[in-house]
């Protein structure tokens, strides 16, 4: 007679192990011959499953096979060498890994005092960064800044409006709506939904300029006549690669307008940031030393899979201030002494897991050498599709192309656009998103998958080509 | 000559991923003969790291020996068997081997189109637990209400608490500045923390009766004041199980109160909730049907790993249209045909890992039986515990046994208290939390940790009364 699973047994901890990694390996050699999308219709998935929870343990290989019957056939796979759309969610073996050793140890760093090395790794991981992408010395967390790792961009974009919000308050005693965010109306979704869970009263998105960037002019316009209208200006963020085309908002007369109004500046650089690394895009950092805080997803375009995303704020007094609070069953010690950070004050969760484990690995199995290799690589290969689309007679770029998004229409307009989109997505070996700026459709090809090489993005273009 | 660690390479991935499985079981079998809490002082881990990032790629052997040489001594071992401080933060092994897969796979299932097993999976599995835990049935997917996994409780009643906001504000025009939220003196710190977050006004933490539960009267009390004062009542938030005692809050008149005055009624069972697997501990969700909003954390004390927490709504059209924001880039098809959930509009980040696969794991791994065996085994140890303290002279249990929490003081004082908790800690097998209600010190025991068993809490026992 057969001992039913015992889910706590290490040994089969080990074989099943293994054999997982053996399948992870396995999907990710398989995809490219996989379509991009898989074929699912509603409901199709759930069909596949039980109605109710299973009352006894089941043996790891019914689990195992269910990834292959129940699991792949239902995915999107964004780890597809064909993936072009939205913008990249990168995963690589080192991160993988991270987050297996991260689960594996299973240690909660809400304060340094639950796993000093969980909040030290994390502090130092993010020093490394200011380092490695330019950014302001004094955002080091040995010094009055520091960085923390965040969930996701619209989190820490959230929080930082939050904390905006608070010091809005604490200088004008206005109330929550009459307060203003401003951004540029190409901005991420989640500035508007940041306001409106934060509850600012306002949201101002402001006209960009031809290249879709923000129009300082049109902040302080819009600055002028809110004041005008008694209310009160309290947030402004700035993009460095918007979701649309990528485009880059102007830091410096921003952060300028913004610091002269006494608002919280704000950069969302969860797309472009990753770029950074290397030095030839830092011209979009000019200004930088004028924001307030600054965030950018490793999850997109440095490797490390969701979620981790990183969050500096120039000034960690106002965070730690608006976030902090201290039951009596988390004072300890190190607390105490002031010499250590707790990061539950730093965003709005208490519990963490360790994330910067993944950050960690992935800085030490690429190098820097290797990332900056993977970002141009990614670039030059954006850029030589953007030529082609150039010199194409039915097909024009409308935005420059930062970093490794190419936009474009194709010249028979929105109709002719949208089928050319569908017919690269229906072939199945690539996908793309179409979206929308000021009624024109346009189609966005993001070379950004770990796994994307420079023949996949050759048999794309010839792929558009054919359909354009 | 050797070629550099290719990080990309998949071979290179098998070898590793089964040596870091093979070290993760030994660092879980290896934890009974290492102290709970490592000795380390603040900076000592970063001493160990390099002043910047590697330039070049390091060979995974490398990054393992430094899981060894850095990060092992640098930990609080949460998934020690001697550990009984907080609540418990579970791994187990499905767990972790589904995050391995979740990270692998590595889908971004904002949308239902970017990936339908993901939204799939995470709704049947919530479904699951709907009948598991007996929660009503509305709450299901396929009822008016549904399940959505957030990172945290702290973030899940955070954003129940935005919801009430918009609620309040729809029904009564008030701005945020003028509503209540109402919760026990002895709730999470969450509570205050999601309030600040949500700009809510006021938060009223109500006196609780001598077993530390929210007193209904207080509610009514202070609901009439505020009205008198001009205020607007928004929120409640119960409790099942909390921080301090494990206390329960009486759901269902707070929730008729709650109904009355037409506030949103939010309950935090983080920690008290998984126990609703066994039905004998169902009196504690007597006038469930009066709720909102609930949270539950499988990462607690369900064998699953951080981030892990369960959100139901009773009903999800007031979730879904105070956080949908909609731009071009994401429209599709599916989400216009109104079949399919988008979980992007259940929580505050737009992007999201595959969560619900280790939780689909854990359910399969353990079996329902296994996880009530599981419960079952903590709450009747730490009875058992209780029942030695109350028959110890010098020892006197300062609340109710809800769950598998034991809460005492030493009949000698606070002084006595403390020294004992530290005695305790100091020998090095075992870490209980020290904690404090209205001045009064108490040890906390919290028997929940995955890899516990009885021998280990006779142990812990045997060590208390020594140092009692």
């Amino acid at each position: 007679m057969q001992l039913p699973p015992d889910p706590l047994d290490l040994e089969e901890f080990r074989r099943n192990g293994h054999a997982l990694v053996d399948w992870v390996a396995d999907y990710l050699a398989g995809l490219a011959s996989r379509p991009v999308i898989e074929p699912v219709a509603p409901g199709e998935v759930r069909a596949k499953l039980g109605e109710r929870a299973p009352e006894h343990p089941e043996p790891f290989d019914e689990v195992l096979a269910d990834l292959d019957r129940v699991v792949v056939p239902g995915l999107a796979h964004w780890q597809h060498p064909g993936w072009f759309a939205f913008f990249p969610a990168q995963t690589s073996p080192p991160a993988v890994l991270g987050e297996l050793a991260a689960a594996g140890i299973g240690v909660q760093g809400m304060l340094w005092s639950t796993s000093p090395a969980a909040t030290e790794i994390e502090s130092h991981v993010l020093d490394w960064l200011v380092d490695l992408m330019g950014v302001p010395q004094s955002w080091k967390s040995t010094g009055p800044g520091g960085g923390v790792l965040q969930a996701g961009a619209s989190t820490a974009t959230h929080t930082a409006m939050v904390v905006a919000r608070e010091q809005c308050r604490q200088r004008t005693g206005a109330p929550a709506e009459k307060m203003v965010a401003y951004t540029s109306n190409q901005a991420h979704s989640s500035l508007q939904k940041g306001a409106t869970m934060a509850g600012l009263g306002h949201i101002r998105l402001l006209d960009v300029d031809s290249e879709f960037a923000a129009r300082p002019a049109a902040l302080a316009e819009a600055v002028a006549a809110d004041r005008r209208a008694g209310l009160e200006p309290a947030f402004v963020g700035s993009n460095i690669g918007t979701t649309g085309t990528a485009a880059v908002d102007p830091l410096r007369p921003l952060g300028e307008i913004a610091r002269a109004e006494q608002m919280w500046h704000h950069v969302d650089a969860a797309y472009g940031g990753s770029a950074m690394v290397c030095d030839e895009f830092r011209s979009c950092h000019d200004g930088l030393e004028l924001a307030d805080s600054y965030t950018f997803n490793p999850h997109k375009w440095l490797a490390t899979n969701l979620e981790c995303s990183v969050m500096w704020v120039a000034d960690r007094g106002p965070l730690i201030s608006t976030l902090s609070v201290t039951p009596p069953y988390l004072r300890n010690p190190a607390s105490e002494s002031g010499q250590v950070i707790d990061y539950r004050d730093w965003h709005a969760p208490l519990g963490r897991p360790f994330r910067a484990l993944k950050l960690w690995f992935v800085l030490r199995g690429f190098g820097a050498e290797g990332l900056r290799r993977m970002i141009r690589n990614h670039v030059g290969w954006a850029r030589a599709l953007a030529e082609r689309v150039d010199d194409h007679p039915r097909l024009e770029r409308i935005a420059p192309v930062h970093f490794a998004l190419v936009s474009f229409a194709h010249c028979d307009g929105n109709a002719a656009t949208d089928a050319l989109a569908a017919a690269v997505n229906a072939d199945g070996r690539f996908y793309v998103t179409a979206s929308e700026i000021d009624g024109r459709r346009f189609v966005r090809i993001s070379v950004g998958s770990t796994w994307t090489t420079e023949h996949d993005v050759d048999a794309l273009w010839n792929l558009v080509a054919a359909c354009a």
